[in-house]
């Protein structure tokens, strides 16, 4: 039941024009995500001195945007820089909102946006952490502000968190979906707001754990590093960490993982503690994994797994030769 | 200052043959690791009806190995399969014992070892949580054993973390780390024994935050798997957790980065509670990025983390679109 004030954006396949706000790597990399995808990108900065690293970072992010492949109608030439918001907003389909990550800022960006913009263009905010719920609070068409939380460097990245304020409306969050993925990114809806939205909290698990490693002189910067990147990091990028551990647990899959490697949640295997694994948990994850195996048997999975793995470190070996010049 | 036992293993560079103990995944995938580097593999399995799914799990792991490289003398008929510990052991240079994770039956395995091969012989155990000083426990020779964990595939993922027991001897460990570097392996020493050793802390504190959310209807389990491999993934492949965040840094890099979110650490973005960020903590951080950049400015980093992050979505998009069938 959405109580909300509703909102008609235009399709999202027909956006042509897009206001990006902020010069930091956020948005600049924002900016040339989208003029790589083909958009007219009017960038907003808060001072003309902002200009020139802004340009510097789209450069940067526009070599990597071309070998991954740049859209037909891509070109850096469909860049306009502006000071002013009024200008930057003119006749766009769609912004991306990315200052600084300070509430009472963005609130007031918030309220003037709210003003200045027809109500049915989709006005998303980039932030890590702060809730839409407060960002929207002085907005007069909150129906229309959603949390479009990307992951650094957001032109490389695909993930988007979709995340609704109490004030948001469910066809803003369908648009933005449809218009994401329409723009090539990898936009994942929350179904509720929650601190740190879903991927920074599994990354901040694992970061906070290796900062209680450095501080306990468990382990080195540089050995953390050399952990993951040796051992779960090419599983994390290519399966994640369930299906990681439903092809790791063999033929009986995360199944006989859990029943297996269960009664290890209670080791001190990492300063959190676990859930309790009640059978319906333990259902949860199992039939979790069954539906992203989708019928594919053990030993498909297997050898999918394996290529994953071969290619990526080959490319990561590659990258690494060339860049000690090998 | 070591006041355990000494041992003087044969030269690391010199070894010919190895015993891998266990049929399982991780037994069978050193003993694949080892015949594609090129070794002798003298394989112990409890059952000889184990001895099907033993050479089935190698015929698979091979096909990846090939893809990766053999090494010239490798070979599939230079594997041994025995059901008898001491064929098993006879003339081998090294021992992988990848038994099931039962602490008694391992003591047990340590001790015949312990009594039927000759004292300069290391013995490694792939143990994932049992310490090795009560592994030792009632070997007679506990001076040339050490835990060498590998991470599953261990045909293919490079780390091998190293721990010594109370009774095992720095030059055990020594060899180990050479034997491995050798092999093509990236041996990680543990300075102490901790529970879940290095890369295990770090997954399971992400593994066990993923089950909280999973049981508090925070997330799918899908979704968390998409959330890594759409966003921490491949940084975490490329980079590991630490040069990530002093990269995204920007030129300030881990100082400027904690300086910034160091405030973050105190909300509630996962279950675990940072420690204080306090100065020493923060300039160990610091100092250990500024070692691993060695000198590389940040545009330089910069391009070397976007290259490596093109070529890993480069390899898992070709991946992917293969096992559609695209």
């Amino acid at each position: 039941m959405d109580k909300n004030k509703t909102v008609s954006p235009g399709s999202p396949q027909q956006v042509k024009r897009i206001c990006s706000i902020g010069a930091g790597p956020i948005g600049a990399g924002w900016s040339a995500y989208f003029l790589a995808a083909g958009y007219e990108v009017n960038s907003y900065i808060h001072q003309a001195s902002e200009e020139a690293s802004l340009r510097a970072l789209i450069d940067n992010a526009w070599i990597s945007l071309t070998e991954l492949g740049l859209a037909e109608a891509a070109s850096l030439d469909k860049l306009k820089v502006t000071t002013d918001l009024i200008t930057a907003v003119q006749d766009v389909d769609f912004v991306q909102e990315s200052a600084p990550e300070d509430l009472s800022l963005k609130q007031t960006l918030f309220k003037q946006l709210g003003e200045i913009l027809p109500p049915n263009i989709v006005i998303a905010s980039s932030t890590s952490g702060l809730p839409m719920t407060d960002i929207q609070q002085s907005c007069a068409t909150p129906e229309r502000t959603v949390v479009g939380h990307p992951f650094n460097p957001p032109y490389l990245m695909p993930l988007v968190e979709i995340v609704k304020g109490n004030n948001s409306s469910q066809q803003a969050v369908d648009w933005l979906v449809a218009f994401y993925r329409h723009a090539g990114k990898a936009p994942l809806v929350l179904s509720r707001e929650i601190p740190g939205f879903i991927a920074t909290r599994l990354q901040e698990a694992l970061w906070r754990e290796a900062l209680h490693m450095v501080e306990n002189k468990e382990a080195t910067v540089e050995e953390i590093d050399f952990a993951i990147v040796n051992g779960p990091g090419p599983r994390w990028a290519h399966l994640g960490p369930c299906m990681t551990f439903h092809i790791g647990g063999g033929e009986g899959g995360m199944a006989y993982n859990l029943d297996h490697f269960g009664p290890a949640l209670k080791l001190p295997w990492t300063r959190l503690e676990a859930p309790e694994l009640t059978q319906s948990l333990r259902d949860e994850l199992v039939e979790g994994c069954d539906r992203q195996a989708a019928g594919r048997d053990y030993i498909t999975l297997l050898r999918e797994r394996d290529s994953g793995l071969v290619a990526v470190m080959k490319a990561i070996r590659e990258c690494n030769d060339k860049a000690s010049g090998l």
